[in-house]
Formats: structure tokens, sequence, C-alpha cells
């Protein structure tokens, strides 16, 4: 047994190294390569996932797998060897569903329409994009085919996110979600004057916000010896090893959100990654267990405790001491006020805790429709406003800040979207129980204590990789599935308090 | 044979794509990789270069290269196809006949040599580094047994870099070049006080000087829509296809010289790169030919162009524009000589014109003597001094600034050498028939034309890809195998006239 599986954790190690390079090709294609250098990278890119593929797709592999689940059966769920074996499985079925000729095509499909995605939003041209998105929903409806679907199309994608969820769930969940969310979302407007946030839009030097973004994440911890961030036009996280984990982020001259936010944001992605085990390195359980779980993280560090008032208790007098001018006549409550603002918006990554999960709704109900071809790639702008306007009563003045906004089209990832709320659906839930083990965590947030939350999260979740699914880590550290009431509550409670409800 | 050919590009493409990633892997590694991403980084590059070897080194491969060459017999020697065959079967022979075993035990002790030989630097400590040579030099000696010779162990290794050229051609050149070389230091040296460099050694503005040298680029033509300048510590430039040339350079505060000319070399290299046409992509003629054509660029950019008088002429007044204060005093004409300033120095990298071949056949020498075994690597440094004292006039005070000054030896580059002051020499051969055919290149120049000179090396040099060896191209270009007419003459003109000799 041990020999075989050397040969399967070489062969593992081998596909990790190949998708680990790609990550850094991906990452440089955002952040650093000019233009001219799109076509050859998209062939790089289709390249690595393609060998990638092949040497995990062979009948040595699954046979390898097999026979190793067989003689580990003894041992527990738990134990590494078997996880990695599940979790290996898993995704080994999945992958050989898929001809490596199809990856590669997908491959090369989607870096041409992510660099056409770049210039037809600069330029505000849905026309230019068209044939692109029409070249992607036509590829991951054949990828739909190919890996097969009992109720939905889309139930055959969302499984690549989170493989513990279906459409029919998901659709649950969010129905419950925006029956709530609708109303409180009308109430607030409502009252919408009684939060002041221009403090958001003056004029705060990039550099400056750049500096106070650094500040934050090595408050939450994250590691910049392990680590770096680099402008993007829209922030993401990678991984190229546990001890390589970089952030990506934008500053904007007169929206102060954008960069501490997205610092925060990628940056509870960032702890998620760095925190995972350097045993699992090279293996399939190294990173983050599922989309929903990962955003979860993101979520929790940028929201739960980022937008909290005892975060700016503690954070108000860095803020101040980088924008002395700026910032002369605010506070930690009046900043704190500032950031929680609920006002229906145009863009998905700038939008408040409480409207956040309708954009992603609309998304998820777009991509449904386009992917069972009722909905054409030509009349999405138009449906699009249409749902904006009915979800968040605002029309978009242009495309690009409409249906062009997200990257995620281009990249092929549909189903993708709904694990952004489901994660904040999570977060909640967690950091209830976060809260009912570890204390008042206002008072250590006021006091700029942010090592026992990464800690508990770290030993609740960071340290398990891939080893569990969404559903078994609700379960294991709340004694619950994924429920939406933690969500509910702690919007209601604090925009509640905030609006004067 | 249509089929075969297709065969063949197919997986030439993919070891092509998987060496680009590994380019872009080594680039960031350099520029942006954090500390902590190191070991994971060795790691992945170490499984893209392999897969790139194993790719490459089937029978299948040797086996259509054969075919294909014996089908293609009728086809001229400049024919894409044939020069492609040619060249791929160049590769092929070397890439077979090092046992991997031998490489991966190459690997480790280079790994070793290179570790023990910065900490023997820093100590200054030519003992400590001993045995590591000593190990590297009979792992280089195994390998020229491997890789066969005629005439001399040297031209093994020689052929790696330049595969046109044997040691008894070097030895013949260099000792030409050294016959002129060597009087004309002397006759310079007792002349120093005629050139005043104290403008080079001012404080200036490192982003300041990072502006500049993007003008620069920017003037002789390097195309920011296919690149990008980044900060390295050492600097180099590197392909990831022809449409993304990147080059990466320093500034230092007080020393003006590095970051221009930093610049304008690994802007030469990138323009032959640039200049690599499209049809060659994915091919094994894509990029430079061999180690001496590239320098040949760099070199000529660097110095032919940028030490010129009438490159001052034009670039003064952005100079100028960019260190106001600092130039106040200062004219083209000043700076001209200043960074022309001929200086028998100790450290090769920061070798003038004149000097720099006398840096690079000392070592061409120690190589040659060491590999043979008519000299014992614990007689080096004292051989060492004695050369240095009889080419420069000058003797190390001590044998980090001597024998241990490079790191190529405990990497693994011997016969890596010579390639500097070949393309060196090739520059001003090059040059002096760009002048025939152009007219007056200084003219030009001072009205800040460098269009021609560049339109002209795309044309004879750089849309060649890898399809012609050195002397073919010096051939086809100049009417000559290499010579060193052109660059004694250069060098005596110009510096006679900057010395008053």
């Amino acid at each position: 047994m041990k020999e075989k599986l050397d040969e399967l954790y070489t062969l593992i190690a081998e596909t990790n190294d190949l998708a680990r390079a790609e990550a850094v090709l991906g990452w440089d294609q955002q952040a650093y390569m000019p233009a001219g250098g799109a076509a050859a990278r998209a062939q790089q890119l289709a390249t690595l996932s393609r060998l990638a593929h092949e040497k995990f797709t062979t009948e040595r592999v699954g046979q390898l797998i097999d026979e190793l689940t067989k003689a580990t059966r003894d041992l527990p769920y738990d134990d590494d060897t078997v996880s990695t074996l599940r979790v290996l499985k898993r995704d080994y079925v999945k992958a050989v569903r898929l001809p490596s000729a199809f990856v590669a095509e997908l491959a090369v499909a989607s870096g041409l329409a992510t660099t056409a995605w770049a210039q037809a939003r600069a330029a505000n041209d849905w026309q230019a994009f068209e044939p692109h998105l029409a070249r992607m929903l036509e590829l991951k409806q054949r990828q739909t085919e190919y890996m097969g679907y009992t109720a939905r199309r889309y139930d055959a994608l969302l499984d690549d996110y989170e493989p513990d969820m279906t459409t029919a769930q998901v659709t649950a969940i969010f129905d419950a979600v925006r029956h709530e969310l609708v109303p409180l979302t009308q109430a607030l407007s409502a009252r919408a004057d009684r939060v002041d946030d221009a403090a958001i839009y003056r004029a705060y030097d990039v550099e400056r916000q750049w500096t106070l973004a650094h500040k934050a994440l090595r408050a939450i911890g994250y590691d910049f010896a392990r680590g770096r961030m680099d402008h993007v036009p829209h922030p993401f996280c990678t991984t190229f090893s546990n001890h390589d984990v970089r952030v990506t982020n934008r500053a904007l001259p007169d929206f102060f959100n954008s960069c501490l936010f997205g610092a925060l944001h990628e940056g509870g992605h960032a702890l998620y990654e760095q925190g995972s085990p350097d045993r699992f390195e090279r293996t399939a359980l190294a990173g983050g267990t599922s989309l929903s779980v990962h955003e979860s993280q993101s979520r929790l560090w940028e929201n739960l405790v980022g937008r909290s008032r005892a975060f700016w208790q503690y954070f108000f007098p860095e803020f101040k001491k980088t924008f002395r001018k700026n910032a002369a006549d605010l506070d930690a409550e009046k900043m704190y006020r500032a950031v929680n603002k609920v006002q229906p918006s145009l863009i998905r990554v700038e939008a408040d805790e409480v409207t956040y999960s309708l954009h992603v709704m609309l998304r998820f109900e777009a991509e449904n429709l386009l992917l069972e071809n009722k909905l054409k790639v030509s009349e999405l702008p138009a449906w699009w406003d249409e749902a904006m306007s009915s979800y968040l009563g605002i029309t978009p003045p242009d495309v690009a800040q409409g249906a062009l906004q997200d990257v995620h089209w281009s990249m092929g990832l549909y189903g993708y979207f709904p694990t952004y709320s489901l994660g904040t659906i999570l977060s909640a839930q967690l950091f209830d129980h976060a809260r009912a083990q570890l204390g008042d965590l206002d008072e250590q947030f006021a006091r700029g204590e942010f090592t026992p939350l990464r800690e508990w999260l770290t030993a609740n979740i960071y340290q398990h990789g891939r080893k569990y699914t969404l559903n078994e880590i609700a379960l294991r550290v709340t004694g619950e599935p994924l429920q939406t009431r933690s969500y509910i509550s702690y919007l209601k409670k604090k925009y509640s308090e905030l609006y004067g409800l």
C-alpha cells in the first residue's frame, strides 16, 4: 500500500504544481501582463490546464484511488489519507467526464473572452463582448452534458464550486432570504437620510489608502512574508502555496470603501489559505474546501469584523493618522455609520451588506435563464436592467455598470455567483458560534485583538483544508447544517439599530 | 508528411508553453515573490522543467525529426521547416545525451555550490568554496564525456551556449583582441584625469531614474504594449511570447549608469525578442539564435547607441528635464564623457567598454585550465590575481573581489562567459554595416531617430529567430564571419578621441 500511496501522491503533487503554475500565470495576466501578451498566455494556460488534466485523468489514477480506498476502509472518516482519497475520488469522477480537448478549448476561449471583456467594459461596448459570452455559454452547456444532471442543467455547474448543494436547495435558501431582504431594503431606503455616508466619498489619496489597507491586513493577521498585495481592476486572492498567498486589490480616489474592504475581503480568503497546514501541501487537501466556505471567511473578515462598530473603535485612530486633513471632522462612530449605509447601487462588489445578496440572486437567475436558452445573450442587458429595477429600484445608466460589470462569465465561472451569498449566510452562522465560545468579541476587536478569532477559525475550519464539505463544517462547528436564521437576525439587528427602525 | 509535421509541431508547441510558463514563474520569483514562496516555487519550476524535458526527449520526437528531415532534404537550407528541423535536431541530440540521473546530480551539486558560494563570498573564504568548485568541475568534466568532443573538452560546454564556435576559434579571437586592449587600457589609464565621471555618482532620485529609463526604452522602440519593466536585484530580460517580452532593472540612488544602461542593455535583448516573427511562435525557431548574438544586441543598444555622443545630444534635454536641480551644471558633452570613463576595476559587471572583455578572457582561460586539470582549484586565487595584474594592472585586495565574484561556476555555467565578449565583438561588426547602409547614424541618433537602425536589425537578424548561427548571421549580413577589426577600431577611435591619445 505504501508504494501505491507514494505513486498516487507523486502524481497529485505534479498536477498540483501545474495548477499552481497556472495560478501564477493567471495572477500575472490580471496584475501585470501587457495587452500584447493575451493570446500567448491563453495558449500557455490551456497547455498547463490540459497537461494537469491529462495527468490526473489516467485510468491508473482511478485504479489507485479505488484500490487505496478499499485498503483504507477501516480507517476513520477524518483520517488524512481517507479524506484525501475521498476528495480525490470526487475530483476524479468530475475530471474524467470532461474530454481533454474540451478542457483546452474552454481554456483558450476563456483567455480570449477575459481580454475581450476588459476591453468591452472599458469601452462600454456590449456588442464587442456578445460573441465571447455566446461562445462561453455554448461551451458551458456542453460541459453540463458531459457532467450529467438530473433536475437542472445548473446543478452540473454548481457542483464544481459547491459540491454539497443543488439548484433547488439554493433556490429555497435564496427565496427565504429575499423574502426578508426586499422589505428590509425598502424600509431602510425610506429612512436613507438617517445614515450619512458623505465621509466615504471624499478624495482620499490612493497611495495612503493602499498603506491603510496594508495596516488592516496586518491587523487581522495576514502574513506578508507569505504574500503580497497588487493592483488589479477586479480584486481576487490566489494561492501559489500556503506560504505564498497573494491578495489583489484596487484603490479609487473618491470612494473609500473599495480599497479597505477589498483588502479585508481578499485578506479573509488569504487567512484561510495561509492557515492550510503544511502537511496538505501538494496534496488534494491543500487550500479551502469550497467557494462558499471560502466566501464565508472573506465576508466574515470584511463585514462581521471590518464593518463592526468595535473594529472602527480600534481602527479609527489609524484612519485619522493616515488622512489627517480629510478626517478632521470625523470620529469612529461617524465612520462606522458611513461604511454601513444601505443604498441600492449598481455594482455588486461595492454593494452594502443588505443589498449584496440581491445582486447575487439576479445573477443566479440570469445564469439559469441563459443556460436553459430562456434568455438570449443580446437580451441580457435589458433583462438585467429590469431585474435591477425590480429588486433594487434602480437602473444602470450604461452596460459597463450593468451586465458587463463582472469578469466571471468570461472566465467560465457559471454556478459560481450563488456561493457568494451562501458564504455570507454561513459567515453569520459561524460568527454566532465564535462569539458564544470566545466571549465578548467586540471588546477584543476594540482593542485590536483579532488573534483569538483567527485562531478559532484556524482550529475549526482552516486547519482542515478541503477535508469537509460546507454542511459538514456547519454541522461540526455549529451543530446544524447551513441555516438562514443567524444571517437574517444579524442584518435585522444591526440595521434596525443603525436606522432606528 | 503533413500529419507527422503537425504531430511534431504540436509536441514542440507544448514544450514551448511549459518553458514559457517556467519563465513567468522565474520572473515572478525575482520580481515579486514573497520570501515564503521559495520552497514551493522551486518544486513548481522543477516539475515544469522535468515535464518539458520528458515531452521533448521521447524516441518518437527523435524519429519524427529524422523522418521529416529526410522528407524535406530537397527544400532549401533557409526554408522554415528545414531550419526548424535542423535546430530541433541540434537541441534533441543534446537533450538526450545527458542521463537524467546525471542531470539530477548536477542540480543537487549546483544547489549546494550556489549556497556555499554566497556564504564563501560573504566570508571572503576561498577554502570554504574549494570542495564545491572541485565537485562542479568533476561533474562538468563528466558532462563533456557524455556530450563528446574532439579537440578540447571545453568545446562540449561552449556548444551549449554558442553552437557555432570552438575553443580554438575563441582563443584566436580573444588573443587578437587582448593584443590590442592591454596596451590601450594602459594608455588610457595613464591619462585617467582626462575624463571626469563625477556626474554619474550624484544622488539621482530613483523614481525619476525609472521614468527616464522608460523614456529611453520608448526612444529605441521597445514596445510597452508587448512588455513592461519591473524592479529586481539583478536585471534580466525574459520572454513569455514575442508579444510579451519583459525587461527587469534596478535603480541605485547614487550611481546613475545602473538604471539607464541596464534598461538599454535589457532593452536590446528585448528588441531582439519582440522582433521574432509571429510565425515562429511556439516553434523551435522562436526567440534569439544564441547567447552571443543576443548579447550583440544588448551591447549594441547599450553601448554603440546609448554611450554614443549622438545619443546624448538627443537624450540630454530629457535627462535635464528629469533631474532639473542635479543637472544644472551639466551638458550633453559632459554626460557623454562621464558615462564613458575607462578605469581598470575589479568587478566584471561594473567594467567599462574597454576593460570588459579582459575580465571575460581571464575567466575563459581559467575555465579551460581548470577543466583540463592544468590548474588546481586551490591555485585559482593566486592565478587570478596574477592575471588581473597583467591584464588590468590591478590586484584584488581579497578573494571576494577576485576569483569568488561570479555566481556562474557554482551554477554550472562553464563555457558561458565568452559569449559576453563574442557578442560585444559582433555588435561592432554589425554596427559598421548598419552605418554603411543607413547613412549617418549619428545624425539620426541626435534627432532621436532609432527606427532605421531597429528596422535594419529586424530585417537582418531579429526576423530570423533561431534560424542561423552566429557565423551564418555574420556572413549573411557583413559578408565575412566574426572578425575583431570593427571592434578594435571602434574602441580605438572612440577612446583616443575622448582621452586625446
